[in-house]
Order: structure tokens, then C-alpha cells, then sequence
């Protein structure tokens, strides 16, 4: 951990760059420096079918999730998540500018002695907006 | 919030009709008259592979999370759960007569102190069974 | 419940068997005696996008989740997770062999007071490996 999981309507497929959006949001969680670079995975699961308050067939959301585990305070976690957050309406302001786009942030802390892990990364330095060294 | 997320079968996409399931549940969370409409999101992922019980090739799941925010008394949860239940229920009546269906619903309230929100939407009138005003 | 979702990089939808593996797990949490077959559901969710750790083009997880109704003791579940993990630990061989791969397995217990469910399954004898009898 941490885990963003980040679940959108069908449609921002297209309308957004959401390959972008998960490397911000990674870069943004590696940038709180209270969560460890391996542990780190950010990835989206657009709906099939949705229907979203009113049903109006613009309305669009982005509902993400951060899994982390525990040990932090309330108050790192306040400020881990406001600067998550900011990213996320930064890389939205577009569908922010319509009245047809709902954006969610919600922390939750996962129960550490119920948890295992298995990681074989070797990590490089953070590979910035997906480009890869050869 | 509400969130009501939907996993399930990826033959239910086809064999059920998921959008209108969307919508009526919908409007069952709106009819609880506890939640607000702005908020809410009703979604589904269709599994890529799964196992379910014994494994027989016709058996299919719809298993439902619906998270709320704090602040509602766990009878109130308890009411609006066994509401929204009973829409689901009667939306899989023919599944349900078969021996091969397992539909299930948990809630779990989310943390306020570690919730986001930034919602554009202008609401209208909720728009029943998908029908669009132009 | 159990329920055990399976979250993991879109790559190893071609690169593992993942069907294979949603068998597996669902022997492996059958034979750890204390859940009920009737309720086993393992399914996958493949990302659509994704961000993991460094960036690296290799790099895959898989993250898996399981949620379980209340009622067991931690010692019980801390036995049954390892089981779990184990077995996907031996699926994922090959990947971890690599220095890409992240495998991460989490327990959460369910409220069973806002938990519903309508099981029409008959169950028969447990299908190894997919194998379905006439």
C-alpha cells in the first residue's frame, strides 16, 4: 500500500486521459513522502452501466479509493488526502467547469495484521508521465 | 455518497438487463429519503474470470457495496439496506427461481474525516428508466 | 462470504491464468474449513490504467481483497490469509521471479448487521479446475 483505486464512469474513458491522471496521482502519493514507493499502485475500473443522481446522460463521476495501511495519524492522512485530492481537480478542471461532474476522495486504513505482501520490485528512479528509459 | 457499487458475473451483462437494475436502485436509494441525490453513484463491474461456490457453469452472483457516509443510526441503515435489497430481489426474479443465483448487499459507512468531495452537478428532476428530458 | 476480489495489472490477463487461479483460490478457501462454500465467490477486476511504484513497463500486481462475515477469531483469519496467499504466492511463481511483480493479499470482516443475502444455489460436489461434469 498505498492502493488508489479509482472507479469513473464509462465515458471518461474517452473524454479524459486517465493513464495521465494515474501518474500524477502516483507521483502525488510518492510526493506526500509518508508512503512507500513500492507499495504504490494507482488504476482505474471504469462502470459498465451507471446511473448517476439525477441520470442526466452528461453527469460524469470519479469515485477513488486510498488504501493504506496503518500506523499514520488522522492528521497525516487529512493532509495526504487534500493534496491527492488537488491533483485530481487539477487534471479535471474541464468536466469541473460543467455542471454535470462529481469528484470523491475517500481514505480508508486497512487492518495491518490481516495483510500480506509480496513484492519483488527493484525500484529505479520514478519514471515521470509513463516515459521509459530504454 | 451513497456509493452502490455492483460487482457480478460477467453473463449477467447479457443474460440481465444491468442499466435499468442501475436505475431503479437509483431511485430506491433516493426514495429512502435519507441520502442525498447529488451524491449518488450506482455502478457496475462485471468480473473478467471468476469461481463461484461449487463451480457449476451456471451459476452467477451480483454481490453490492453500498457505502454511506457517517452520521445515519444503524436502523436507519438497516431499513434503507433491506429497501434496496428488495428492488435487487425483484429485478433478478427469474435468476432467483433458478438453483444457480447468490445475490448479496453489505453496507459500510465511510470515514467523513477522510472524505473528499468537489460535486459540479445542477440537478434536475431524477429522470425515471433512463428516459432524457431534450 | 467469502468474497475475494481479485484487482490486478490488465497485462496478466494474457500473461496468467487467471481463471486458473480464481480455481484455485476457491479450493483454498473451501479447504480452510471455515467459510462457507455456498458464499465463496473469487472474481477478477483488471485495470483499465495504471500506475505502479517506479513506472516500469514490466511492472504487474495483483491485489487481492477478501472480505469475510464476522463471527471467526484473527488467529483463524491470520491462518486462512496465509493459506490464501500461499496459493497465489505458488501461482504467480514465474512473475516473481522477476523483479516486477507485486502480489498483496488483505482481510476485511464485513458488518454483519447491514449484510443481506438471497442464495438460490444448490450446491454439488466441488469442480476441480474448471472441469464440469455433464
Amino acid at each position: 500500500m498505498p492502493h488508489l483505486s479509482i472507479d469513473h464512469s464509462p465515458e471518461l474513458s474517452d473524454e479524459s486521459d486517465m493513464q495521465a491522471l494515474c501518474q500524477k496521482l502516483r507521483d502525488a502519493l510518492v510526493q506526500t513522502g509518508v508512503f512507500p514507493l513500492s507499495g504504490t499502485r494507482v488504476r482505474t475500473h471504469p462502470a459498465e452501466a451507471c446511473a448517476i443522481a439525477d441520470g442526466h446522460r452528461n453527469n460524469r463521476y470519479c469515485a477513488m479509493t486510498l488504501s493504506v495501511g496503518a500506523g499514520r495519524s488522522r492528521e497525516t492522512l487529512q493532509t495526504a488526502g487534500a493534496d491527492i485530492f488537488s491533483v485530481a481537480q487539477a487534471h479535471f478542471e474541464q468536466q469541473r467547469s460543467t455542471p454535470h461532474f462529481a469528484l470523491s476522495l475517500e481514505i480508508r486504513v486497512a487492518d495491518e495484521d490481516l495483510s500480506w505482501k509480496d513484492n519483488s520490485l527493484h525500484l529505479g528512479p520514478v519514471i515521470p508521465d509513463g516515459l521509459e528509459t530504454a
